[in-house]
């Protein structure tokens, strides 16, 4: 990968001020700071351009990072979740789009682990290290418009499912090699199931329909599915979905990267002003101080933030612990500790929601009225916060975490909960 | 006018709830809501594209409206301020860009109004009237690369003004018919002169230079003065621009428009947002309730912001109410009651510029994810809110403000204050 | 009353920075003034002792503004509620607990010209200029405990009602001339009506029983009725309470008397730390400048609490004149009009509400550690904010507010909206 | 210890919801928990009346707690410093006067521990584990009245310092067996020393004059000195206060004692407000709900405050975790070391205090205006959180966050930096 950028472009891309903020990532240092780097280089653009990032998927690709949420059991470096969401952010600090697929990557990977029976995730957890497998989801839960039916198998075959229908918001599908799905068996349509497929199975089509205002390269887009094939071993399960504390873990950690998304962007976003302040800033007319870094409400601002950032990530990291806890406790993971769980990541996510909203819209104040030429692209930061944050509902979060204030009973588990 | 628009596509642009705005400009309501129409229709196309908004310009110069601040002495309608500045709102609801431009041009109006001596208003503001002018400006007091040389005529001509050099932020100077500069005078340069010349004036170039996170049709690029010929006359004064209390009520006509631009995007959002969640809004999951606006929190949220706007909106109406008493106390206006006023002013911008960044964020959030796409472009207001807001530094405004509550001490009058 | 005060102390008590504060209230500015400045001179001691105010009451009697509220027509001097709410204002300012009593002294006698009928109002409002009688009130709407029993009359006689039980939250019972009281009919629950006795009747007992950690001198403890006889024409009506949109303005009057009180206390808190930092305020060790009011973040701080209270005043001062409008338009009055008027006022007590929250525990801040001396009692301000904002809630209201911008739908109204 | 509560009391005082917090202190945990509840009996009481806690004062004795911060070398338990402050916390939720005794115990001996020379610490600290010393102090540093002048010896007696003069805000002074003093010496007027005395000297008088608005049983009044004799060897030192980073961690020790008061308040606010909403709590008439604690706005309410204390909390633990890790990097200690310990310190200060001042106002708005009846007394942690947060400018340690953000330097060591 190092081909990519010269040198004086990476130092440039990795300009930081070392006592703001640590680049440590043990062992996997090097490829991230790279990678990230890479990701750096062209983000402000690519942000205007939307679309599909084919060459920093590729380079996502090459970092080795997608393996990483692989259980040693299955060949993967079994990161621990801590480390892996401290990445995301990384990542999510110069290209929030890619850090989303990134982080949807572990997603899936997560899924297999957690859904999957053992030869489900034998196959498909093995063949992401071997094959360096890019995952693509089209999960949404709101979105019912796919099903699946069953098709009996005639003269003695096995029998498979049809998948038909369409998906909104598929993070992650455009130019990946493995599609999770859920969808409704027609058997129980209460029984949503939750399947892994190759993306260029016949009948999958992922269409190029993403625009929004922030997150533009996600490849959100929709998916189509017309007589899709799908052989029963690739639905997941048993254990399935549903089937215990354990399971329903998959909303947390997918909930924890969207909380990581937001705190990379409101560090991006503070340490792009900490620079353009450095290098461009002018003290107002009226403040007396010969330097932007001397003007004393420019100061406050900047403590203000720095406070701000330094609360979310503390609670941030606080749940990624945790969240590593309850997975190492497996099948033993009771719904009382799972709920607890849930609870403190909600606290997080309305945090740093909260926090990421605001660091972003004030980067503005401490770097004056040409910090918003469009070639800087310092607005992508709110919107991809703004995007992101409305991912579900903050307001009923909130209540729940109330809820559980004063009853102590802990939500139920659910696709958003 | 009545062309451009066909009728349904009129009343689909003037969508409003009665019962939160009025719609009421007196004899001008018609003309003021048909042109609102005209701005609606394309203004989120426009936003994205940025660049100049010619059809647009043109619907501004076919409304009448370029005039209203024209004295009945010179032929024009003599329209109080406070009316002016719910026209510029109502339009920078619809077209934040397009407002700037119309509020600029008063601004330019009352700069001739303020600056000149009766030749010159008589001129200057009889053709406004006559010729249906529309002016720009050049006069950002922060960029001092324009200079102003005095040529000696040769053989008993008269002598002239040569302007080399440049200005940047030069709103509506694109397609403008007049342009208001400013620049040192050589045998002074502290003497910092407001001159009024043809923008077809040879050695003028308009450059298309303008490509911002927000307010993108406000064509705010440079202007290059190469060896451009002024004549004395074409120099504004006496009185000019600093010779007495009324003279700096200039920068306060300034002021106010950008608190109703500001002001204008928050109404905007707000009501785009309202009729968003009647149209397309859907109830949470777990919220109980059929409808997006039975939702209790959703409900909370429209209080929230309708209450902010409202008080945004009631300081602003007083400090209109005020400007307007400051403007009819004429030469007479004492540098005290300047000065209160521009107290009051200040107050009300900072207020307002809170008040739309707050809105225009937090309209998503009674939208929820889907109105985010592209298509809708509802981030609109919130970054021409966010670059308008940083025109000049609301930390020293409010420091002002805190230092005459102390002292009673009015801030000094300059092109910011 | 001039003899209550030496002048000396007048001056002292009346000490108002001229530019942040008009005392103007026309030919009543006199007795206004000397008021306030009798009512400030012991308000800090007052508040520590807690009990009722005997001398502070009789201040407000021999000020002549007890019978502002009556109507000319029954001898009264009709003073514009606009007035009278700024007189409430300017005496929580220094007084908030008498400033109660005096706000719903005017609530009383609306609540007579409102719900009493022609004779009724003629006996009532008349004696309440010639008796200079002072209301107090027993009509908590929550407390359900008091019953009127009818009681025939024997012998011919006329028959009576008969009242018992008991009334918490009685404001201004104590040392009050007459009571206004409601309780349900027993031969109807649901029509609970308002009837007015004086105070002194037999049966009636107030208790002294009001200890709260704000408002501690309006006397808000309860009355006891043990067989207290009413005759059916004390009972007021018709119209009685709910008979028309006019009758339910007796809701809104009172809403606004709360919302004077927050702005009252939030000025007087302003007021009073403008006078300490003057007088006694010391720069920050590291601010580098030698008076407190030249620190710049102080400057900021007071430039927020400024801005803060000006937009509550706005508010304020735009439904007082609307109130005085429909009040104007007597029976004319349409449900419409009063929940427009009702939503207008909704709007403003909750923007008031916060804003006297925030100043008043923000003052703090520009004074200092040593402004927390007991002797000083600076954070009576914000106690009294704190227990009279809890008064109905705030957050129903804000969904109502909602609810309206949503629906047009104005509120019900109620004995709280 | 027992004696003092019956168990019933004890559980009473103990009440905790343990979704919310856990009270596990390892093995003091009985002796924290015993002490918590003897505070918690009589608090509220406590707060009304002022003066010296001379009962509490001894449980706090009686706990044999107020010896950990001695370290193992002098025959203390080196209790770690994350704890201690856990404990400051815990006493803090119920009596925050008492708990700031309590930490300034603390804050004493590590003075001693930092400033004194080997022979100092045996003396002072081993008395303070075998005589269970109280220490005070009458160190306020914004204070230079008292004077120490140096007598030389007659007839080769040594010599002594006399001590003259007072000191105001002495928190603890009253009842107390030990004294730490700041006073310059003659010899030097820069050289402030620091100085431990008993408080019973000659010439040593503990004033009775605190009444001030918050932490009313600090006993922080003044301390006057009249010819005080004091040997040479009991000013600390050297290394005395300014010798070394190591010496200036006291200044930290301190304002995180500060911290966990702030948080401590809140913690209890919260706590009783849930105890309150859950037995008293009424739901609104219009709510629709049967119980307070299911109204949508009362958890949200609740989910804000958990949220906002969990924030604080984690910030508060982390600064506590880095203080312990630089106190026992001892003499190795560097500036810098030093100093990023201090912005964090900073940091989670102002965060902390903001989010006690939010938090113990808002627990009204979750319990309504009957909780405001002065019997409950839970305005007390406001006006706790409100005097103690300005023991230093808060403003100006923003202003070092943001300072040091911009440039990386560390903030220069004083006493309140």
């Amino acid at each position: 990968m190092g081909q990519i950028l010269k040198l004086d472009e990476q130092a440039a891309a990795r300009y930081t001020p070392d006592h703001l903020v640590a680049r440590d990532f043990g062992a996997l240092t090097d490829a991230v700071e790279q990678t990230a780097a890479a990701l750096a280089l062209t983000a402000t653009e690519r942000d205007r351009s939307g679309g599909t990032a084919w060459t920093e998927r590729q380079v996502l690709r090459d970092s080795g990072l997608l393996k990483l949420a692989v259980p040693a059991a299955f060949g993967g470096p079994e990161t621990p979740w801590p480390t892996i969401y401290k990445i995301i952010r990384r990542f999510a600090e110069v290209d929030s789009s890619l850090a989303h697929l990134f982080g949807f990557q572990h997603l899936q990977v997560a899924s297999v682990a957690l859904f999957g029976n053992p030869e489900q995730k034998a196959r498909y957890l093995g063949k992401t290290v071997s094959e360096n497998w890019f995952w693509g989801n089209a999960t949404n839960g709101l979105d019912t418009r796919a099903t699946l039916v069953w098709r009996d198998g005639k003269d003695g075959d096995a029998g498979y499912y049809e998948l038909n229908g369409i998906k909104s918001f598929c993070s992650g599908a455009t130019g990946s090699d493995m599609l999770n799905i859920t969808a409704p068996r027609s058997v129980d349509p209460a029984d949503r199931v939750f399947l892994s497929i190759p993306t260029a199975r016949d009948g999958v089509n992922v269409l190029d329909d993403w625009d929004n205002l922030g997150q533009r390269q996600t490849d959100s887009g929709s998916v189509t599915f017309d007589k899709v094939w799908v052989e029963a071993h690739e639905v997941l399960g048993p254990p399935g979905t549903s089937g215990t504390p354990r399971a329903t873990l998959r909303t947390l950690v997918s909930q924890l990267i969207l909380i990581e998304i937001y705190i990379g962007n409101a560090q991006g976003a503070l340490l792009n002003a900490w620079k353009y302040t450095h290098e461009q800033g002018r003290p107002w007319l009226t403040s007396g101080v010969a330097r932007a870094i001397d003007d004393p409400f420019t100061q406050q601002h900047y403590g203000d933030l720095r406070i701000a950032l330094r609360g979310a990530i503390a609670l941030a990291e606080d749940a990624a612990t945790r969240l590593q806890k309850a997975w190492e406790r497996g099948d033993a993971l009771t719904a009382e500790e799972r709920g607890t769980l849930a609870v403190a990541i909600y606290e997080t996510k309305i945090a740093a929601a909260r926090v990421a909203l605001d660091i972003t819209a004030r980067i503005f104040e401490v770097m004056g009225a040409r910090a918003t030429a469009a070639k800087y692209g310092f607005d992508r930061y709110w919107r991809n916060v703004r995007v992101h944050t409305l991912h579900d509902s903050l307001d009923y979060k909130l209540k729940d975490v109330g809820h559980w204030v004063l009853t102590g009973e802990v939500p139920t588990p659910s696709i958003y909960s």
